[in-house]
């Protein structure tokens, strides 16, 4: 039997996993220097609180766990023998995997809306699962990166989500954009055509001006029951460039209005500490399907052609399907696959990352084998990254391993070694040697280990 | 709608998040000294992977994975129409969730034989699944956090294994014991007496004498065929206390002198670098079911009645039932959820892990509040974990958030402090206040923050 995998999922590899984590862990201090705090929820959610939350498409992309014991006993049997697929679920299904971390999180802010303490900031990286086609760079089980603050309406919490973003992808040495819109200025924008009733249809066409160009998207709009001079006026309107400007059109549009004044607040605390990267006013950034109602985040870098690699925003009803009312919330989101691409393909992971050993002990023979297991247990005993060759096996040998490994260091110990308590220090890059009591050894490691250290 | 998780599952509040991070980073960290390299597998195997590898018991609680699409298509008529749900399962589901994290790393091993230098020493922490009937400590979704060796005979390994439990235990603030066995010493016994083909009969018998006692054990293997005074003698060479003492025993037992001689290799190991705790040789350790051939490990704590805390042992072929022959592995596991309750009741964990921010903004008036929004900047990028109440409420709403999130330390900002440039820093404990310059905030924040610095 040749084992493999499940479709569209992967195994990862040490070196894989520790440049992973390396992104996680900057991720991580991050939302914690800004004060948010981990949840962690069930990988299986119960089917009724996953369906109808992520349109007839998503439910389809659910992944559906079969219920254990005799799950045939109750069967819906009218759905069984129509051999209706769909339909039998329900019965035969009650626990699906995670599709998102935001309606979990929904699900748990109700559930415990008394152990908490609002304004709640909350960060989570968890994997979430959906059976979509995989193609490259689309898997079916992945990582999603998310921050949320629920239970206030302070614009402060956009600002310090764009500082948040910055934040992160400096730190990667990303070198990013990042774009802010409100969806209260896109539906001005509709108002102000009298087109609000196709606010939505609007968006959805609005979102792929990047991809399609203005021409398709007025098309689109055609096509969408958007009559073609009011489509075309929206397109002149995304040459708007400042807020002063758009005020004029909006005469008519209380909710664009808004729109404008929550953009205006936002910028009077981020212009308090402007963020390194790029930060830029964009009316043509919709968010698509989203079902956001105020400011709308999306990163972008000019390095990698990749799409965005973070987004986000805010939504004024985020628990009300789950029975909790008026809860506010905004969050950002960070692309974290593509954020490994990007640093794969720019080389932008430092070399410690992947650096497993400080070193590696050679016994010379066996004899000394037991002796270079003492040595070894006091340079771990420090804290130094440390390993011995499980026997004395020929010196080639050996070394192969070190270089398989990638060991920056060798610690050769022979019966000479031994007695003369001077152990000879093979830098593998260099090819330098050195030799140097035991004390002198554990010294040396701690420094140049103290000097690689990562976050 | 009231929103509710599936039985057996459990959301994580930010606290209880924190205290298994801080037992997983401690694990990690150690794991990393020793040289054990990270590896991740995908939540969903192949049911072709994990069925029959866990017994038939272990069979009936794995999670599976309904088929996505039109799954009834290929469903086992005769299954269907015998209303048979063990039956079917094959024809609708190809996947279930994992239930170890062994049999995914035999799978990773084989698939991956030409990626990876042995001997290969990997850690995987990740999350298991088994429908189980939940009950008080007993999840249907876990972690297990395993550190393993393939691919060398080594007892180097085992002995090292025995110092990483050792190192791991000691930094959570444990005391244990560790206990190790020998499963040819266990055979040796069985063979000592005849009773070879009744080998695993004795050694599921015998991992129930702390629980059962003697008696029992005896009666137990009676029932499981073996004659009343060869059951007894076994029951008596439990009090045999040394490796030389065991020898008389096993003239007959090639495979128990096997066994001491492990053992005694071990102890050339392992005596060269002592552990801090307890290691003691119990010759009734059987670690059940388990297929270890070699090595057996336990560890215990006398502080809490709970039963194992971690284990593992040495198992001649893990990959071969993938068609890779001939590879030895040695491993340990953490019992986690075990862990976390040891110290929880033992109070062991650092008050620190659980503090989320260094300090908190409070702001006295709406025009201080962006101003204050900058100086919340200001302490971020120098890595301190600092928030602001997002705006200018009443003085008391804002210290009740303050001490609902048990934050050390509050900076009140009104004008008057604005305008001399000196904030009032209060200690939330002591109550006491001080008035410094943003510098000198900063300064003493961060030395703070270095303090308490966890691993």
């Amino acid at each position: 039997m040749k084992p493999s995998i499940p479709k569209g999922t992967r195994d990862f590899l040490p070196a894989q996993v520790a440049k992973r984590n390396y992104i996680f862990s900057v991720i991580k201090k991050a939302f914690q220097t800004y004060g948010y705090l981990p949840i962690e929820t069930p990988v299986m959610e119960k089917l009724s609180t996953l369906t109808g939350k992520y349109g007839e498409e998503g439910d389809k992309l659910l992944f559906k766990i079969l219920n254990n014991g005799d799950y045939l006993k109750k069967a819906d049997q009218s759905a069984l023998s129509a051999g209706d697929s769909s339909k039998l679920v329900a019965s035969i299904a009650d626990r699906g995997l995670r599709y998102d971390l935001t309606v979990p999180f929904a699900r748990f802010v109700t559930m415990h809306q008394n152990d908490i303490t609002f304004p709640f900031k909350r960060y989570q990286i968890q994997q979430v699962w959906r059976a979509d086609r995989p193609q490259k760079g689309r898997y079916r089980e992945f990582y999603q990166c998310d921050a949320d603050v629920v239970g206030s309406g302070s614009l402060m919490y956009e600002a310090e989500l764009m500082q948040l973003f910055d934040t992160v992808y400096d730190e990667l040495g990303m070198e990013v954009t990042i774009k802010i819109n409100n969806r209260k200025v896109l539906y001005g924008l509709a108002e102000s055509q009298g087109i609000a009733d196709k606010f939505m249809e609007m968006t959805i066409s609005l979102d792929k001006l990047d991809k399609i160009g203005a021409e398709k998207v007025v098309e689109e709009m055609v096509k969408r029951g958007i009559a073609e001079p009011k489509a075309k006026k929206i397109l002149e309107l995304m040459e708007v460039k400042g807020l002063s400007e758009l005020e004029g059109y909006f005469q008519n549009s209380e909710t664009g209005m808004k729109g404008i004044e929550e953009l205006r607040t936002f910028h009077s605390y981020i212009d308090k500490a402007p963020t390194q990267n790029k930060l830029e006013f964009d009316i043509s950034l919709a968010r698509g399907l989203h079902y956001y109602t105020g400011c709308i985040f999306e990163v972008v870098t000019d390095e990698v052609q990749i799409g965005s690699i973070g987004g986000g925003g805010r939504y004024d009803d985020l628990t009300g399907v789950f029975g909790l009312k008026g809860v506010s919330g905004v969050g950002i989101s960070f692309g974290f696959a593509r954020i490994y691409d990007v640093m794969e393909e720019l080389k932008l992971f430092p070399d410690a990352v992947t650096q497993t050993l400080d070193v590696l002990i050679l016994a010379m023979d066996a004899e000394v084998h037991e002796s270079a297991f003492e040595i070894l247990s006091s340079l771990r005993s420090k804290g130094i990254k440390a390993d011995l060759y499980p026997n004395a096996a020929k010196f080639k040998k050996q070394m192969k391993y070190a270089n398989d490994l990638g060991v920056p260091r060798v610690l050769i110990i022979g019966s000479e070694e031994q007695v003369s308590g001077l152990y000879s220090l093979k830098d593998m890059n260099s090819g330098e040697q050195q030799k140097l009591t035991l004390d002198n050894l554990i010294e040396q490691l701690a420094t140049d280990q103290q000097a690689n250290k990562l976050t």
